[in-house]
């Protein structure tokens, strides 16, 4: 989508400096910027670079403020700058409306503008917020309740029962709300039976679900994905679960059941979490990292790794000695 | 569903203190029940707690035989009566029909009071069981056959020549039956080429199968998971393994080929087994431990940690010694 | 499909020793060997078992040229040409035609003899090579280009601009080119925004995706995975990879961002790589093995393990060590 730089730089709250009659098509890296392009730089190394490559603007920081050879935005967060110019250069939706292949059930309640794609299906009672999009072959089920501006993508399963605020984002094949992992082992026969799976999955505001990843309903209560969490691809996130507020957990992470991750805490890629375990409010835990069941993780600002997890500074010495004691031993 | 607790106690097999003419509607948790909630104890420490909750009535151990201010419905085993309550507790299936845009050909033999999901797309001579339901969307290859009172949720993928038992149950995005990732190396051009994946996959009575797990069919025999064994989210069982009854695999556990593991053994998550390696009966293995291609792990109730996985025991010891030591450095 | 060894050493290229007119239906292993199966010995003490089965003939190495009881066809790849055999003796697809449930815009560009499975849907200005198969239920983006002989399973899903080279696999569930995990966080609210993930996804020719992996597309630029890479189960490749030629990829392996993977790399399963790292060609990575970011590992033919990733023979040396003085302690 074409916009004038001096457009953009109202929208984006910038100031300007030089021409802001020029054409931006797209936001691009530097080394792929072509005529149309708008990029970034946040490093004053990196003006140069910028300011020769084709690029028709750049965004950067205020070390940028003088005269130079392309016109400027100035931001005190370029790179969260160009985020926001990438959504405002985005292209329309093609096809909003809802594909005559999709199955739409009488008692759904579908607001405006609503996009919903070629077999997707839903249950009874489902409702989709306005300007919501719904993915080819998705399967939603009966009383999910879907809120405005959500984006889910194609073959997504959402399994009857489960809430979803607005400007959520299901990337393909995630599945939400299905059955936890709970057996009860009936002590005569040795056979697991089922536990009741019966409670719900909530995912708040502005939540993102990468593909792939599964997200099991409560059992008996609910699990609950607070505002703002930014979850990977193939993560797995057991039955009741409590997952607080902007928290980001990286590809094939997986937490067990009853789990609580509180607000901004950061999970490296492939981190386990034993049940019933708790995260408290900003730990960081490295990719790989093990919490074991019941333990609690308690350190603002502090990078845990390992299995079991302990802060990296310790546990960076422990590899250490261990690195310099069997070199030692032959 | 509604029913008197008179008839769940009968069912249940359990023996009713008190009066056996409220109604249940659903089991609960401590926390969230409400007027027509059956709820369990375990442990008699939280009985006065079950008392004092809303519910309609409490599962409890012996321990309650006594006059209470709530029915009470004694079972040696509260947790194990409280998921078969559930069970008979739950609301029947709307909807017990094929959908007129599932695909279901001629050669198809369709049993009894069987439910397929709009969108369900069912290959040649596929054969399925009575009170079987297969979920919207979901592909079924050619000549799979299907038992009876299975449960296929929406968007799995079966490949053909696929067996299941009977009270199967696979969830959302499951992949059954793929080809296994062995290849050949041509020596004189260094690429790879497949190795014939023209096996099979059976599935025995009762195994259940989590959300988008994937179980790769016999290279050139079979793939087999027995009796009652039960299988997370995102687990991965490479070619011709051979997986005993009652095992249960959490989320996120990887094994690779003809990896064999005998029954009631326990896995936790994020557990990977290397090729050829046996689990014997009754062993356990922590999350995230590791076994090594052609290791035999043997002992019945022992549990195995750490990767190569050890005794737990030894295990942190060592990981004791390591602390403690580089501790003492500095 | 039946053929005799004739046509079969024909085709292989290989010495045909004794009669060339038995008829051969399929391969086998030598368990499960019946008349019509082709078995393979790659040494020379399993000859005898060979013989000894029910099979039809044996492939095997030049250690065989000498009269047997059945026919030999001798070849210096056993397995290789046991393969080849499998692809020859497969049955030609039963359908080839484009099922009248799939949705296929007339803006599609579809070759000759493509399949394309009830309920797939493709997008706008979609690119189909001749002999390629899509399945059932599978969402194919506006403008993929999927080059000739392809094979995509069912419920595969294909994000917008991602191109696949020829006689590259997909099995069912696979999601390609869907937006990385790239967010930005905002330091006046602290809440993230996603970076822009415009760029997009390259598969080259003779690639091969397992089931339910997940790749990323390009944040800005691409990313791109080289000829004859095979990839198994649950993998998760993020944005901006570069993975070389014949690559090999174990199940619930990960990788960051912007990784870098040179050619003949082979991985175990549950590796985990991070951000920014580098493997270097021909390394080899024993499975669970951890990556730093931005480490680069170097080492044609070396096996490195534990994590962070070391040489083999060093970290084996460490658990010696550690596993020998925590006993010593007591």
């Amino acid at each position: 989508m074409k916009q004038t730089l001096r457009d953009l730089a109202e929208q984006l709250g910038c100031r300007l400096l030089g021409d802001g009659s020029v054409i931006v098509t797209t936001v691009s890296s530097l080394q792929s910027a072509t005529t149309g392009s708008l990029v970034f730089v946040d490093d004053a190394q990196y003006l140069d670079t910028a300011l020769g490559s084709p690029a028709a603007a750049v965004i950067a920081g205020d070390f940028a403020l003088k005269t130079t050879s392309k016109p400027i935005l100035i931001s005190s967060q370029p790179r969260l700058t160009l985020a926001r110019a990438a959504k405002l250069l985005r292209d329309p939706d093609r096809n909003r409306a809802i594909h005559p292949s999709a199955i739409v059930p009488a008692s759904a309640a579908i607001g405006k503008n609503v996009a919903i794609g070629p077999g997707a299906i839903l249950g009874e009672r489902v409702e989709v917020g306005d300007e919501t999009t719904i993915g080819s072959g998705s399967a939603i089920g009966d009383t999910v309740a879907i809120g405005s501006h959500c984006r889910i993508d194609a073959n997504v399963t959402i399994y009857p029962g489960t809430t979803l605020g607005d400007r959520v984002v299901v990337q393909a094949g995630a599945v939400l709300g299905s059955e936890g992992f709970g057996y009860v082992r009936d002590s005569k026969t040795g056979r697991y039976e089922q536990s009741p799976q019966i409670g719900r999955l909530v995912l708040e505001d502005d939540v993102e679900i990468g593909a792939n990843s599964t997200i099991d309903r409560g059992a008996l209560d609910e699990t609950r994905i607070r505002r703002g969490t930014k979850i990977d691809n193939l993560v797995h996130i057991g039955h009741n679960c409590q997952i607080g507020e902007n928290v980001v957990i990286a590809a094939q992470t997986g937490l067990s059941g009853s789990v609580t991750i509180e607000d901004d805490v950061i999970m490296g890629g492939q981190v386990g979490i034993g049940d019933h375990a708790r995260v408290e409010s900003g730990a960081m835990i490295g990719g790989q990292g093990g919490i074991l069941p019941k333990k609690i993780l308690r350190g603002k600002g502090i990078v845990f790794w390992g299995t079991p997890a302990r802060p990296v500074r310790e546990y960076l010495k422990e590899l250490a000695f261990v690195s310099r004691s069997a070199k030692k031993e032959r």
